[in-house]
Parts: C-alpha cells; structure tokens; sequence
C-alpha cells in the first residue's frame, strides 16, 4: 500500500534515474521506443523531485531506516558517492532485493542490515545523517521512532524526512466519488495504525521531538497533458494504482460497496484522460539534531 | 470576497514589494520594527511568488483585464517600465483607488479606462499580451469570456492567467469543522456564479479556447512557524481573512449554523498558531494565440 509500490515499481524497473524536462513541446503523440523509455523512468523522475538536493559529504556515514527494496537507496547511493550508508530494514526479503538491486547497478557504497527502527542495533551518536523516506507513514505512533533515529545520530547531524500526504491530492473534472476512494486508502492506512496524511505535520513532528532548524519544503506534483510522463507515470502508475491497491481492504473494512469504488476509480482516471489534470505534494522535511 | 480581499489589502498598505527570504534562521521571537515592516509586506510576497517571472517587452501593449483597485497593476507596471499598460476594469470606484495608487508610486506607463471584459473597446488584435488575475474565478461562464480577450490579442502574443483553487486548502491540525467553513466559501462564490475551484481546470479552458503551448505552473504556499511572515500575512491576513468575510453569505444562504461556523473558524485560526502548518496553491497559466 501506499509508496510502497512506488519503491517497488522504481526496483522492479531498475531504470537510470534522469531529470526529465517534460513541455508539450518534447512530446510526439503516439509512443516512440523512446517515449517508453521516458515513461519507463518515470519512478526516476518522482525520485529526482524528491532527491535532487539530497546529498551527503564524502566519507560521511549515513543511516537509511526503512529502506524497503532500495528504491530510495538506490538514488542515495548514486548521488553521494564517497558517503557510506547504512540501510536497514524489518524485513528480510526486501533487504534481499534492495542487495541485488544496489549490486546489478555496482554500487558498493552501501551495507545492508536487517534491524528494527524502534530497536536499532547500533550505538549512540554512530551516524552523520539519518535518512526515512515513506517510512512514518506507516507507523502508529512516528513520534515514537523518532527518539529511536535521534539516539543514533550526532549532535549537529541531520535528519530528513519524505512523506506524501493523500488530503493533498485534487484533481479536474473533481468528482466526489473519486475523492471517496482515496478516503478508503486513508481510513485502510488508519486502520493498519498509519496516517496517509502525515506531510503537512512533519514540521510539529520534528519539532517535538527536539530537533532544530526543521525545514519543511513542499514538492508539487502536477500533471496535464503537457506532461504526459507525469500524467502516465505519476497520476496513472502510482497514484491511481495505488488507490486501486486498497480495493480489498476498503472492502473488507466495509468502508464502500462495489459499484461506489467503481464509478469512483473510473472518476479518478478520467483526471488522467484528454484534459484531465492532477496535483499531488509530498513534504521533505530536514532538521538538525542540536 | 475570495482573493479582491488581498488585493485590497495590497493596496491599502502601499507597500514595496519585495522578494522575502523567511528562514528559520531570520526568525526573532518578539516583533521588531523590522519584523512588523516584512508583515506588512506580505501582500507583496504572495505577489512576488505570483508574478515574478512576468515580464513584457519594452514597447509591447499589455490589456490588463479586470484590474481591480490596482494591486496587480502596480506590480506589473513596476516589473516591465518599458512596457505600456493598459488596464481595464467594470467598476469606476475602482478605477479610482487604481489610478490613485498608480500616482502615488510614480508609476506612468499605465493608461486606466472603464470597460465591460465581454464587450473590450478595443480593436481587434491590438494587444501584445493579456493578463487576467483572480478575475476568471468570479465569472458565470469563463470560457465565455475568453474569446472576448483573445479577439484583442494579436495572433502569437500570449495570455497571462493567474487563479486560485480553494480545494488546493489543506492544513495541521486536520479538522472537518474548518473545511466546512472553505466549503462554505465555495459554495457562496458558486451561488454568484463563480468557480473557487478554477485553478486546477486553467489547463482545459485554455486548450478549449484554441490557445497554443499552454504551460500552467502551480504556485504553492506553505506556511509554518519557520515563516512566520506566511503565517501571519497568508494563512491569517489573507486566507482566514478571506473566509471569514464569507459569513454572512454562508448565513444567508443557510448553509452553515453560527456555532459550526464558529468552531469551523476556531479550528482554521489553530493552522497558523503555535505548531499548525498551512498549504494553497494557485495556478498561473500562459499560452499563445497561435
């Protein structure tokens, strides 16, 4: 649920992570084998918005908490090639995928471990950086990883955080049947101990848990025609498959019948047909530890 | 209502406008002259935000449509001195302030006439460019409107469209209580004919106009008690401001009681105190007349 698929999709891929300058200039209706290409890198251009000024000094080390398959990882390691992270994760079939992803693009500067957030196995003050992306989202209570991620971090390093926020998301022609369908994710995500709209509070969250200098700053996601790339690759392959993805748990919860969910999804797609239009904000938040 | 408030409110002040970068780091707890100085300047921040990257050639004619008392005027009369004005608006007592304010910065590059933006005195293609700002949103039928502007536009000048999209509101602390007041405002526009929700559907109206390489670029707002001159001159002055003049129509139009309007209010104010965070976006649109 949730960006997790996004992570996934990113891996699955293994595409080169490339700026994109999308204008309805560049784009040639009917798709060109490079058009595919471009759409195929589409995870790679999320991950530019969102990582483009994340970048850590050589010899630098850095702990990635929740790293999941690599999708993020992948984009760390790059892009600070002398800094050495550490990424670790709950779950033990994902870190093997994240190796074999880190290790088919022969990037080395980068250890895997398995470890619990609330638990981390490492001592106090050991790390330069701490890095979660889509991470607190998923937790009951993030204000109580927090401590945990601090406790391993030095006094002056950083921390940054990236989260999305579903109460962001609005979108032509506006249907209120589409936006009952992304409640259903919300209230899913709830109902696993998660908030789906946890950006907007990254700022209270930091700051009660101590930090200094938090700097949230927001990144704008908005797709239209002009922008087929997002239109396909964002509004099509990652927010509405998405939504799509919490069918079953929205059923289940007993959150909305059938037909409701239907005309819903089918609402939400048209925002990705002819003149349809797409906005979404994800949060990245840094902040010192003082 | 909607955003006249805050053009008003930049007016009125007869501020500089001035590009403000709010840090954490800027921030001293207590107001200093200085600090009540950049508060006062918020209108003209918004503005900047808006309108910094509009500039018309030396020598060009720009019809500005629906000017108001001038708020956007002066700041496009500041940024293009070269470029002759001229802005038009239905209203005389407008007009008045318009020019008043235009007189009181020096600014003479801009010629100021009463006209009807369905029935434009002028001749065909005579305008270099056409700017409308915050003026779409209040109209029964935009589409309608475009073509009166487009028959003035010269064939490969551009049309300049800034809107807000109150359904962009999103804010911490969530509250239902507090989006039922936006709702309110949006309903009330929408029983005078307008459309609060405008921004995210420029890119449709502008393509159905026959208007050439649309390109709408979103304005976000985001305001923490990082930027306390966001939260004090956008989310409370302008923003909050804005709603809370919706009241009565609210009450006349018996969409909401006094009591839920009032703890609708109490909730919207927690968004910009303490540690609330508040997000909007406009939509700034430009396209050729091919």
């Amino acid at each position: 649920m949730a960006w997790r698929l996004f992570a996934r999709h990113g891996v699955r891929r293994g595409a080169q992570v490339t700026v994109l300058a999308m204008t309805s200039q560049d784009y040639v209706h009917g798709y060109s084998e490079v058009e595919a290409t471009r759409l195929a890198d589409q995870a790679g251009t999320l991950a530019e918005l969102l990582h483009h000024d994340t970048e850590y000094p050589a010899g630098s080390r850095v702990l990635e908490a929740g790293c999941g398959v690599g999708a993020q990882t992948r984009i760390l390691a790059r892009r600070s090639p002398a800094a050495r992270f550490v990424s670790v994760d709950v779950s033990a079939a994902s870190l093997a995928l994240a190796r074999a992803a880190l290790a088919t693009e022969g990037l080395t500067n980068v250890e895997f471990q398995r470890a619990d957030l609330f638990a981390l196995p490492f001592a106090d003050a050991c790390f330069d950086h701490v890095f979660v992306c889509f991470v607190l989202e998923h937790l009951r209570q993030p204000e109580n990883a927090l401590p945990s991620l601090l406790r391993v971090l030095r006094p002056g390093g950083s921390l940054t955080v990236i989260e999305g926020d579903h109460g962001s998301a609005f979108f032509h022609p506006k249907s209120a049947r589409a936006q009952r369908t992304i409640e259903c994710l919300n209230q899913a995500q709830a109902a696993a101990g998660g908030d789906a709209l946890i950006g907007r509070r990254l700022y209270p969250l930091l700051r009660a848990a101590g930090l200094d200098d938090v700097q949230v700053s927001p990144r704008f996601v908005y797709a239209d025609r002009s922008r087929p790339g997002w239109v396909d690759g964002f509004t099509r392959k990652t927010f509405i498959a998405m939504v799509e993805g919490a069918a079953e748990s929205a059923r289940r919860l007993g959150l909305i019948d059938q037909a409701a969910w239907d005309e819903g999804i089918a609402d939400l797609k048209r925002s990705a047909e002819n003149d349809g239009t797409f906005c979404y904000t994800f949060f990245k938040a840094v902040a010192r530890k003082g």
